[in-house]
């Protein structure tokens, strides 16, 4: 769902060399999990994460090894939270391929999230130093963030209580942080730390939309699994139509949310974040509701 | 085995702030994840690692800082690596408690282990940003060791070939890594990177000598397991007198050229890893063959 559109020439280059330093740490030394993380990777993904992160670093004028390094450390931690969510989630297919722990074994699906952790963090060997230490801190900050939304998310169904309540704080747990982390590297490599609270507000806005548009597609398989979905949630007190309408303003109000928030971002380093969830506000009008 | 008989007073104190540097980074937000990995942390653990980074940072004239976050990170990953073998290993009992995954489940226990890898990188945060770039590739490099090393294990029960050959890497490999990385985190922090080789070879020969000496005290579950054991590898040639023997002369010799080499290091910052290297040696001696 995450297209991307606005990719500037920059960013497009430098995207090769994101792929080659993510290769480089995940092959420094050879075995069962490099190969599985660099199979994983070699399987597909947008690397939104990267170029979100490459963008806004050359938005602020950052110097290319800065770029590059927050480019791959951000896809770095994404690909490390799919490959251990696959196996608590049992999920089978991945990418039109089958995940990591079906086709290696669970062990070697822990090494390798393991190792993509330890990647991501090695990637920053690549910037500069004198930042190094808000970034990290950033960046365990933001891990420590998923961890404990995909926590939330695999106790949700066992849990009483308000759901509608904890359904923006688990959608926004969920992908906000990864979302988010590669702009606020950038501003804070470019000392421009004080604007990471908007950048969280623009992910959390873009975070709650892509889930609930998620939910809309996956309502009655969610249903049968039992899983927290939004429209579920809302079809308590009105009609499985009204929920969809209802759950679809939802979505386009918070990708307008997140679109205007990413734009008031300093030297335009939002705009790819803006574009993206503009694009994704116009296919959620088109989604219709059951006849 | 690894008791600590040469903690100095600047040490003791500063154990502590290793304590509350960890807490911190694991209870950044609540949760099953960081509570699990507290109390994991609260059942025990000689913290050796902690005690051998801030030995040696102090003898190299680190500020106090620095020390710290090179003890909480070297006792982060440390124990990460522990709950998750114990995931992959079935292991159900740690430190007289139940394991992490027997206690709280799979999926808290890989959550728990991912954010104790995190905070191992969050820790640096506290350490001043000049050296932040290689002590972050070397951080990587370790942990990758330490993942081509449990894989190394998991799988070498299934493969052919020379296993005798094999052990002294698989040996060193599990274990040599992290017992390296105090010394080598701090010999970089004060611009001592040279002598991280030194630091490396003290610790393989520690770690050859600390696995045979737990073959030989495990060689029966190790067989009946079907494990890797220096003791049946070596009775394939003679009895499992000689086998233990054997078996006790590389522990001893391991562990003298571990203390040779640490005492090599600049400044003495690798005396506590030669003292507890020449203590080990003592205990092996009083191994005795079965009657």
């Amino acid at each position: 769902m995450l297209a991307l559109h606005a990719a500037d020439p920059d960013s497009a280059t430098d995207i090769l060399e994101v792929e080659t330093l993510m290769s480089g740490l995940l092959g420094l030394h050879t075995g069962l999990a490099g190969a599985a993380s660099l199979s994983h990777l070699a399987n597909g993904g947008k690397r939104v994460r990267a170029k979100l992160g490459l963008h806004a670093a050359h938005s602020l004028g950052l110097r290319k090894g800065a770029a590059v390094a927050i480019g791959a450390a951000s896809e770095l931690l994404h690909n490390a939270s799919l490959v251990h969510d696959d196996i608590q989630d049992g999920s089978q297919i991945r990418r039109g391929a089958a995940t990591m722990w079906m086709d290696h074994g669970r062990d070697v699906a822990i090494c390798s999230g393991d190792l993509m952790i330890s990647a991501s963090f090695g990637a920053l060997a690549s910037a500069p130093g004198a930042f190094l230490p808000e970034v990290l801190a950033r960046m365990h900050h933001r891990v420590s963030e998923v961890i404990h939304g995909q926590i939330a998310d695999l106790t949700a169904k066992d849990e009483a209580g308000d759901l509608l309540a904890r359904y923006r704080q688990i959608a926004a747990g969920k992908s906000a942080p990864l979302i988010a982390l590669p702009l606020e590297l950038a501003l804070i490599m470019a000392g421009l730390g004080d604007h990471v609270p908007k950048a969280e507000q623009a992910a959390t806005a873009f975070a709650i939309g892509y889930q609930a548009a998620d939910d809309i597609e996956d309502v009655s398989e969610d249903v049968a699994n039992g899983g927290v979905n939004i429209v579920a949630l809302l079809e308590a007190g009105m009609s499985r139509e009204a929920a969809i309408s209802a759950a679809r303003s939802l979505v386009i109000e918070s990708y307008r949310l997140a679109s205007e928030r990413a734009l008031s971002l300093p030297s335009g380093c939002g705009e790819m974040l803006s574009a993206i969830a503009n694009e994704c506000a116009r296919q959620a009008q088109r989604i219709v509701t059951p006849a």
